[in-house]
Formats: C-alpha cells, structure tokens, sequence
C-alpha cells in the first residue's frame, strides 16, 4: 500500500525515527500510525518517552572551515548541557557542519522554504511538464515528482548524508536521538562562501 | 582646533590609516586633508598607493567557536590568496573573531546601523537629555555625544580592541594593511549563542 509523505512525518515527529524505518513500519501496520509505532518499539527503534517532542534548551554550536574558503557554522539543539558535551554528540555537530560545507542546503526542512521560491519552483516544474506534450492529467503528478527532488536538494534534514548517502541527514540524526536519549535538532545555519 | 569626525572619516578612506592617527594628522595640518596625508607618509603610516580604496576579492573565512556555546563566522577580505595564506593575516582574522565573540557587536560599521534603530535610540537619548533640564541648546550636543557612544558600543570597526582597548577594531585593522600591503575588509560576520 502507498504511505503518503504527511503519514510518514507524523510518525517521524511523534518518534523520532528515520524516515525509512517510519515507511517501512508504516506499510507492515497498513498505514495505521499507533500500531506503526508499536512495530517501531518492537524493533527497538521508538520508545515510550516521544523523545523528538522534548524541548532542547541546550547544545553545542559547531563551524567547519574548508581550507579557509568556505565556512559553515550550525546551532544543534539538545536537552541538557551533559549531552552537548558528549563526545558522539559532538561527533554529530562536526559531521552535520562538514555536509552543510560539502552539500550546501539553502533551508533546514521543507517547512523553511519560502512562499515564494516555491511558487517559482512549482512554474517551472509545470513548464516543464508541459513541455512534454503529457495529458494534463499526469503533469501535477509530474510536478510532485520534481518538488521531491527540489526538497531533497535544497532542504539540510532531506538532503543524502554526504558520508552515507543512503540515509538522509534527518535519519542520521533520529540514530543519535535513539543512541543518546534526547532530542536534537538543527536550529540554524549559515553558510559562508569567499566573494558570494 | 576641532577636528570633525567626517573629516577624519575621509582621510581614514584615503589611507586606511586608523583614526586616532587620522586626527592627529588633521590636527597638525589644521584641517587640511591633503596637508594630513603629507604627514602621515612622512611619518611612514600611509603610502602614495590609496590601499584602502582597492578592491578585495579574496580573503579567509575564520571561527571562533566558545565553549561551544558562542560561536562566531566572519569573512574577511583581502586582495589575493597569496595574504589571505599569510598567517599574520591569519591571526588578524583570528583576532577579530574572539573579538566578536566577547564584544557581541550588531553592525560592521556605522553606516550599517538602520534607520528605525537610529531613530529609536536618538529618541532615547533625547529624552534622557530632556530629562537633566539642560537649556534646549545644549540637548542636540548632548544627545550627538551619546550616539558617539552608541557606535562605539555597537560597531565591531568602532569598538575598543578586545586585546588592546587603547586602540579600535578599525585602528588594529589598519595596522595590517600599512604591515601586509593590502586592503582589508570585514565584509559580514554572524554570532550565534545557544538558545538566543
């Protein structure tokens, strides 16, 4: 059965997982999300305590400079200053400055991305499509396909992890909320380029 | 005699030399800019080539990361990458980032300032100065003296060095082009501290 992007991001929120485990156990519970997060606790994957629901008041602002040229520097949120000083949660800072450097996202999450760059995205993706000759009736479906990808291009948590690109960055950091016990969250960044 | 600060703006544009040498130099040719230039080179600060005025295309990116709880990204510009590898150009930007980590500026210079934050503090000060019962002439001097402050208090150029308060952020910066032989220019930075 298909599993729409808005099911699988409840699930996400509500657990903390990553996106391809939320999918997965979403299709074996047929869509239904409480029995979803029971397969999830099952693989051990989610527990009780709906950990990406907890306020992180703490963390650890972290920079990665490339040979002087490009400089990112991140604010990642936790909940307690004990975590912002282990040392797998700095790990985490330092790997999600290296990929912002490498990957460059213009926002954080889908949700970031403006009004207006996505009207703008949306006419040329149907330009496109309809550049195509297709019937009209595909070229919305079209035009979806193409907005994923523009999602996964442009947003940090959807972008492939430049150091596995088989998981998201979003995924990469739902592995540490279940190793570390606390929520995280990118709270913001800038990225700085010699002469942009 | 009185030396007006937009005069020892002109000629700090004209040499990059820093501004209580500027003044002094105003103040020795009463006035007199091209005079005051005359005397800079003869005192060996400033070169017939105008430094300050060429262009800067290259630079460093540097951090300066607290704690990992202030963080600060700033880029500084130079000519070419051939001072921008120099490591005395190298600790300068250093020096400039833990200057804003400690001093927490919120523009470059005073030109940055914008135009509802310099009506709200004029406002301010105003009233302040309304407040000592001071006769109607003397509060527009009164209130101009506190913007002085302000500035010195809010823009990286015009704060006292963190490591030598005797001099600005903009004196120590000169010092570098008269040292390097390049323009330099602070062209943006960012701080960011954990959970502001």
């Amino acid at each position: 059965m298909a599993i729409s992007a808005d099911l699988v991001k409840q699930l996400r929120e509500k657990t903390g997982v990553g996106m391809m485990e939320c999918k997965k156990a979403l299709e074996d519970a047929k869509g239904d999300i409480e029995e979803a997060i029971v397969i999830l606790r099952k693989r051990g994957l989610a527990s009780l305590s709906k950990k990406s629901g907890r306020e992180t008041k703490d963390g650890l602002i972290g920079s990665y400079i490339h040979n002087g040229k490009i400089g990112v520097m991140v604010e990642v949120n936790c909940e307690t200053d004990f975590v912002a000083r282990n040392p797998e949660f700095q790990a985490l800072v330092k790997d999600i400055s290296m990929h912002i450097a490498a990957s460059d996202p213009r926002f954080i999450r889908r949700e970031d991305v403006t009004e207006d760059v996505l009207a703008k995205e949306r006419e040329i993706y149907m330009e496109q499509a309809r550049a195509t000759g297709k019937p009209e009736a595909v070229l919305e479906k079209m035009v979806e396909g193409r907005m994923s990808k523009f999602y996964s291009e442009t947003c940090l948590l959807e972008q492939p992890f430049v150091k596995d690109p088989k998981e998201t960055v979003q995924d990469h950091i739902s592995l540490y909320i279940q190793k570390i016990g606390e929520n995280i969250q990118v709270r913001r960044f800038v990225r700085y380029r010699i002469g942009d």
